[in-house]
């Protein structure tokens, strides 16, 4: 399982739009909205690099209203992983 | 639950000693090692802004080794949050 | 009550405009036209980080003339505050 | 009255320094420590442009741990100005 | 009396323009075309604030054919200025 | 006669001992500690291109403190300019 | 021989059509649909300057959907050369 | 088989020192002395995440005289490959 | 007589016309295709800044296709000049 | 021959220094002290990208006091070229 980790800066007006239409593509596991230079934030979990770039490169970028990616993949998870803190996300 | 993600630029020798830092600390749930212009990501779940601001300020901040950060709130999950490969994450 | 900064860059002929509507929604404390690089900084006051999103996200990037954000959330006030000093501010 | 606004970065383990030490200089109103690419936001009520370069030039910029500043002068605030949430700000 | 400089890059063909309508509008004390990343700058001397705000929010960024602006406050002249040529200086 | 315009960044305790050292120069005209991502602005009047490269090479740029410069020269002012105040001008 | 690496930001709904376009041009050795700022690297392999500037500049910059390029030339290959592993090469 | 594409700034009087380092390397293919902003960029051909990582986090980055490096992994390579005109590469 | 250097980045698909156009140019002498991150490099050799601003902005900046240029005069030649390696330049 | 431009920043107290190393190098055919964000350029003329590797990677990187390199090969000169003018160069 590789995860991968989208920078994204949508046109003003398509955060949501872009946030939610982001969300459904299967291969993306979490959209965060955040606060600084990006609008939003997507973490992908897939299986090899082949299922990462047909998600970033025809769909991803195909979704109208992005206007900047910066993509980075994880080499390596360094980390005690809260399982339990997980369940709770975001609510 | 509040998510933050950390976008971390580290000396160049001190990437995996900032990490493993990173990765014991209260608060932080995953330490990534990644591609591109950053050495690592962090991401956070904290309970409030308090918590955050001394984890940030004080506790990541303090770390020797780090050369710049960038932090980011999100504000909302827009997600459609697949539990089921949670588990598999980084295996 | 989280305090939000937003760096704003608007189209030229609109900075009266764009300021103008940040002043009127609801949840924005003060809206400063500014020299440097950005023309407008909006200061947010709200309650928690759904407010803050629904106002940033929906509401000030649908403004039109709007071209570049940076929000930044204060975690935290370390000041001293001279209330006597805020009932002239601006006059 | 004139409001500045200072955008800070401080070296990473100076942020609680730094920022005590600017909420203590007289001039200065409030002192933010802040998500995103910035550490620390100072806000500056003064009387004159001579107050505001003595506080900054000599005093802020005097500072150890400092590494940038971005000043920015506010011409003039467009504002609905929300007094009683002030009273509750920070808390 | 207050200086402000403002760098400005323009449209390609509407240098000349742009550096006409600016030396037209009262409060401009000088324009000069220049070498390097920006075309204009535009030297003004006003009496405070208030005014500043005016021209350049209103008057400046009105100008058709401006694409970037940075305005800077001049807090202080520190010079072995010939006081005589002060006098006259924009008025 | 030319005019030079030098965008300067310095150390931050050195803006006030960058500024008195250039203001002394001899073809320097006017010095302004100034808002912004610059520290200070220098203001050259110079007969020649010769004389400009003297003092921005060997005595500019020789001032301990100064971290970063742009200078760019006026092909030519574009300006009602008030004639009398050229006489006098940084003679 | 002299080797040119070309790294390419496209329209974002056209990497895939950039990256064909590229790979079918004579002289065009590799084409690498990559993560990070960019989203594809060419490699060239050509004979003299001449040539490389006719590719470069009619050929690759004649592709619409290129947004831009950064062309770097290679003076000279510093390596241990791994024939045996570049028969395997993306499979 | 993976491809990772490495640009590299390297300190002034060390880019050869840097560049023989890396070309001894495990797992590095090639290594290119170029023009532009980079001095260096060396192409990885690794089996897995895990390899790029020891090599990039461990090995690259420990070398000393590099002072920045942008990693970016070959998601897929897009090409008609020119295996004959290979075996005369840098010749 | 003064040397200007001027980096230019064009329209990807107009290279070649702002390349011939500028050449074409009175007090233009040289002007490269080059790698990197502009597409053009043009020399200019003239009397006077008066002569310069007119071509740089009248003439140069009237051309189609031009997206960005910097401006660089030179004060001084530091240099051995090799004249007989000048007549062979390009060939 | 081939025609390669560096832009160059140095330590602000050495730009004599390196201009002057830099007009020594064979190869090296002119140096010029300029205006704006980079201190030199240097224009060298050689016979292949060997020559031009060893002098800019062993000897103009070897040079104390250099911060910053950006290193275009010219393709092709585009140009009329005015060899009567180039006899007055900088004098």
């Amino acid at each position: 399982m590789i995860t991968t980790i989208i920078l994204i800066k949508t046109e003003h007006a398509k955060i949501n739009d872009v946030g939610n239409k982001l969300a459904e593509l299967e291969g993306v596991s979490e959209v965060y909205s955040v606060t600084g230079r990006y609008n939003l934030i997507a973490v992908l979990r897939n299986k090899n690099l082949d299922d990462i770039d047909e998600i970033v490169t025809e769909k991803i970028n195909g979704i109208e209203g992005i206007k900047k990616t910066e993509t980075m993949i994880a080499y390596r998870l360094i980390s005690k992983f809260d399982i339990a803190g997980m369940f709770d996300l975001g609510s």
